[in-house]
């Protein structure tokens, strides 16, 4: 069995061939006239290899090939076609058409399997139309109501579920995703980073998407005259906070495992004047790791910093807990399936975490979750500029259509 | 001879008394009617001491108490009553009040003196109503020229020209001030800073103005998501700013003298998301010293460390300068006269640079300038906090009383 990277290559070319923004990137919102277009491509791919194809709840598209006993949980495989404004070709398209090919070959080879096996295209993973991240998986396991699809509004106050009726689909299964009724699913998605180019590696095997914890930081001194104020008489908040700054990063890199990230994003400074000693500065702290104990150290460790350096330079400090996601672990059998299928196919692998979000965030709630990622060039994404071999996604396909048929055999 | 501080208190509150915006600081712009409610107040006291008053080019007030010989250059005192928005009580009015209160006490006690005294009130020296700082001392010397007070214009598009003849002044003499015209000048001013105040002085004499170098600088790296970009695939700009920042601190202070100050004001983050590594960031750089020696070799030092530090971290740099003043040397007699007469009075003095620009900045090129400064509590100024104890102004006085008599003698 072996995936064929001229039609990988055909569908990337069809589905991006809808898009709001032609020539400046892909824009397509979900449930949009370019995403319904995208969306009905795939859907009679689908049917074309004798996938029943439904909506579920959420508005995410489901095509099942059956497998040779009934009653058995789906091995479920797919990812997103929604984008960003001005985004890429392969963020989220990459592994909707690694399951769709996948599945293609199975339904060409027929090779034996008890389990179904489900290619799914999430919707609204973005959030770019309607401000909320996931929204398709989430709905789809019951961690959004049909009251919030009809909360959630876009620009134009359109809600979510009035998009959906619009655009013409309503949810045919209308049961939510429970535990059991899905024995494992695989997501393929574009790394969106640098790690798998520098390496010179083709597949990432996800072993976890990051926790983040993010603060709001300000630390108040004098403000004075820049030119009548000596050096030593200044109370000097951005002289404390460019401290704190390189203290994030020494600390971040110095994390066991050296898989802590930590990023100041914003800072501002006030008055803001050439001449005038900044007074107050406020800035952002952004820390990631795959394990939350790590997160906390790093956060006790710069918070210290903070306290230290205010002390030193009589300086007054605040922060302010700004939102807190705990790390997801995926399925510890889905990475081995992976790992051991790259292996028998002669492909090298990195195990990972995820720094972004995806859908595979959401389902280890109803099943075991795996992900395998493949390289981005220059680490480049959400902009016209995002771009990934085509051989890379064929190494993916590959490797996931070794472990979901395993998985479904 | 002793000056007396319950009129300088008197005078202080008259003048204060005319502001735009009462319960709010001191407003009071060149020739709005504050101003010249409070510069005819002036005009009347120094008639009353028998002082003849007129308007110079430019605007100025200058009242003159002839001396025993004529012919002879003049002995010049004074400073200035025009605030910034919401200012304080000190910042110029201490240096008018104690030029009146010295002359006062000279026309009082009449000691003899062959060379005339002029108290004079400088026009637009903060630069609030016209944009431009110390119009009147400089259009005085001829720096500026008729053209130029045309061509000067509030925010209600008002020249300064017809802003002078709205408020029914016209120089009545029109002769620019000259080399040879004035023997010495001497002004008194609030410090504007902490360095009396934390040495617990009462006076500083004032050795020069700091020039001053400012530049733009922008380092750029990569904009790169937060989550999914490990530290050692970063090339995060304010990771690279916050080290040169931390040397900017580290080189002012080593400077030899560390009388050499250097400030990043603003700064300011592209995109500017607490979820995005900073691409780019854009910053300040003001460098002032006494000695235009010591500011270029900080900069050279400065510009050495972000060009280290841009190559350490693949980063690019621009730095553009933004202005460049000279540093402006005092008259080394009027200096030794000032601390002479601070002996004889049991005064302790301290010698220092003015980090600020004064009228004083602007003298040089025509006459042997110095300055007294007085201490400000705080460091406060240019704002409703600004204060000085009524105790260090009649020092001041004091000492300009004593040196002015001795320059006129």
């Amino acid at each position: 069995m072996k995936v064929r990277i001229d039609r990988i290559a055909r569908d990337i070319e069809i589905i991006n061939s809808f898009t709001s923004t032609p020539g400046r990137g892909i824009t397509r919102f979900t449930f949009s006239e370019p995403y319904m277009q995208a969306r009905a491509y795939l859907a009679e791919e689908l049917q074309k290899i004798g996938a029943r194809v439904a909506t579920t709840p959420g508005g995410n598209l489901c095509g099942r090939i059956e497998g040779g006993m009934t009653g058995l949980p789906s091995v479920m495989t797919g990812s997103h076609i929604d984008s960003v404004l001005h985004g890429g070709r392969f963020d989220g398209v990459a592994g909707v058409v690694a399951a769709l090919e996948a599945a293609r070959v199975m339904a060409e080879e027929k090779p034996a399997h008890r389990h179904p096996v489900d290619v799914v295209v999430f919707a609204e993973e973005e959030g770019s139309r309607f401000g909320s991240v996931m929204i398709g998986s989430r709905a789809w396991i019951g961690k959004l109501t049909s009251e919030d699809l009809n909360r959630l509004k876009d620009q134009d106050g359109v809600s979510y579920a009035a998009a959906m009726a619009d655009a013409g689909i309503a949810p045919e299964a209308a049961s939510l995703l429970r535990p059991g009724m899905v024995k494992a699913m695989i997501e393929l998605h574009i790394e969106q980073s640098l790690v798998l180019e520098s390496k010179g590696l083709s597949i990432g095997v996800v072993e976890g998407i990051n926790g983040i914890k993010q603060f709001a930081v300000s630390l108040t001194g004098v403000s004075n005259h820049a030119g009548a104020t000596p050096m030593g008489l200044r109370h000097d908040a951005l002289q404390g906070a460019a401290r704190v700054i390189a203290a994030v990063e020494e600390i971040a890199v110095q994390e066991p495992g050296a898989t802590t990230v930590a990023t100041v994003g914003v800072l501002t400074c006030e008055p803001g004047q050439a001449n005038v000693i900044p007074g107050k500065v406020r800035f952002t702290l952004d820390i990631r790791d795959l394990d939350s104990g790590r997160i906390d150290q790093a956060a006790r460790r710069i918070m210290s910093v903070i306290q230290k350096t205010c002390q030193d330079r009589g300086l007054a400090f605040d922060i302010q807990p700004r939102s807190d996601t705990p790390p997801v672990r995926l399925s510890k059998e889905v990475v081995r399936l992976i790992e051991t299928t790259a292996r028998e196919k002669g492909i090298k692998t990195l195990r990972m975490p995820s720094g972004a979000l995806h859908d595979s965030s959401i389902l280890p709630e109803v099943t075991e979750v795996g992900m395998i990622f493949v390289p981005s060039k220059a680490g480049r994404s959400h902009c016209p500029e995002e771009e990934t071999n085509l051989e890379d996604i064929g190494a993916g396909a590959e490797l996931l259509l070794g472990a979901v048929a395993k998985l479904a055999s």
